[in-house]
């Protein structure tokens, strides 16, 4: 049986820092990551592609501030948002996908997944809000949001200071049609899934799926649908060929090999930043920790060449 | 064997005309038609659901333009926006649809694809843009749009005038995954695609997907996608429970039962009006014509009265 590999795409994957997101730039991106990501599917494993939405989907929501104050179109509301990006970026890999594979003479198929992931509605992040969404607003405008949507608003720690919406970020619990899509993938089908971390849903009391205002992490989503369907291997694509150890310090050290303990030490010692490196790294030894082979850090463009990465094992 | 019926949700299916269109109102009337069309699974047969996604589209592409003059963000292209669309009315549909199966005790999977539809780069269409969308602009605004990104104009026919976008509708070819999308309704699953008429898309020389500024019908796009896996059925789900012949005249009839003939000699009399019943009923003819048992159009809430509802059948 072919090896499964679930590869989650961030960074500068799809939208680079200094870009100002235009579709030229972010079909460039996707079309370099998956010209690159093909080698996966070369060396033969079945393949499904995970993504960030965190550019894509912070414009969604200056555009949905933007067209109510201009046009007085009603904002919509986080999960349709979230939602929205993986119809847009979803499309945009898939489409440049599907002309990597014939521009390789590879016959497959490329399927796009709406995704909901289920969050425990209890969950210890809906008492503290963290993750920063949207545009900066100043006091004034941001009390009247909370006033009139409950919106929760921190101050930004930049020079230029402000203030802006924070939501929280639930733990994922269960990706809705996570078997179809492994199904799907080892039928030989290339599936993306989970894009922006999934449209964060909660089960009430009566079993109904409820939408949830809060986005998901998008590593921690992957890592969860990959041991769930038993996927041999999780790729997380990102803007630095390995994780380090001091990093940008004088005695910085690349990681190419570590096991759970190592790993798991190191963020002990805090040497992995929260919003940054850590989650991705947490997201590493959970799919380890459930039973998957192994979790590769990397760059989209040392795929290829299997020195790069940092590869983190059980053992 | 199970029936395997298409049905396309359209007109206030999911919002109305005198709405504002915010989520409530939005999640309201998809959960009412839902609750309607349940019955289609509850008389055993196989569904897949379409939907347009004009009020929404329109949406995003006024928070695009608004997002642009006010934040400067990059506008999306058209066939981005249609992405997005599918992927918030998708996850709004399956949702719902979750819900409206559990409350019915049946155990289906719901899945929602984001699905491109090739058409042909010579269509005429390209040459005779028809399709409003956006924004209404002065003439010196459009003009200003036209020399920036080539964008074609034609003036509004109502008292306030003003110059609205036009795009090509070019005619759908191929829906990609169709067997796909087939296949996971035989066996079961509740499939959600061609959402908008699907993402237009050509061929190049090369083979490779291209993107094209335009729309397609999704009556067209659904019609053609239910011929081509085989369905027997073919639902529009519109404003009306009926169609008619001398609409809102004196001498109005409603038309319960015609044959492929009989539709077309109303056509050809200009019966129903281009831009509204015309292209549903075109749909609902080719339909049959290539195979397909039944179209019928009719209002979601009668789909239960088996009496109500226009039928169109081959002879």
């Amino acid at each position: 049986m072919s090896k499964l590999a679930i590869v989650a795409l961030g960074g500068n994957a799809l939208l680079r820092g200094n870009q100002k997101g235009t579709v030229e730039e972010q079909n460039g991106n996707t079309l370099d990551t998956l010209k690159n990501l093909i080698y996966l599917v070369k060396e033969g494993y079945n393949v499904i592609i995970a993504h960030g939405n965190g550019p894509q989907v912070g414009n969604i929501l200056m555009r949905n501030d933007a067209g109510e104050q201009m046009y007085n179109i009603p904002q919509m509301t986080l999960d349709i948002d979230v939602a929205d990006s993986q119809g847009g970026i979803g499309y945009m890999i898939e489409r440049n996908l599907r002309n990597v594979l014939k521009e390789n003479g590879i016959e497959k198929d490329v399927v796009t997944l709406v995704t909901q992931v289920v969050v425990d509605k209890n969950d210890p992040a809906f008492q503290n809000p963290t993750k920063r969404v949207g545009k900066i607003y100043s006091r004034e405008e941001a009390d009247k949001l909370t006033a009139e949507n409950g919106w929760v608003f921190k101050e930004e720690v930049k020079a230029d200071g402000g203030w802006r919406r924070v939501v929280p970020s639930p733990k994922p619990m269960k990706v809705l049609n996570e078997k179809l899509a492994e199904k799907l993938a080892r039928e030989g089908n290339i599936v993306i899934t989970v894009g922006g971390g999934g449209i964060p849903v909660y089960e009430n009391e009566q079993g109904e799926l409820c939408p949830v205002e809060g986005v998901i992490d998008k590593d921690s989503a992957s890592s969860l649908l990959g041991s769930r369907i038993g996927a041999d291997e999780f790729y997380i694509l990102t803007d630095v060929p390995y994780i380090y150890k001091n990093f940008k310090q004088p005695n910085e050290e690349k990681l190419e090999r570590l096991n759970v303990k190592e790993a798991e030490a190191l963020m002990t010692e805090g040497q992995f930043a929260e919003g940054s490196m850590a989650p991705k790294i947490r997201a590493c030894i959970d799919f380890v920790k459930n039973g998957g082979n192994k979790s590769i850090i990397t760059e989209a463009t040392k795929l290829e060449d299997t020195k790069y990465g940092s590869k983190i094992t059980l053992d």
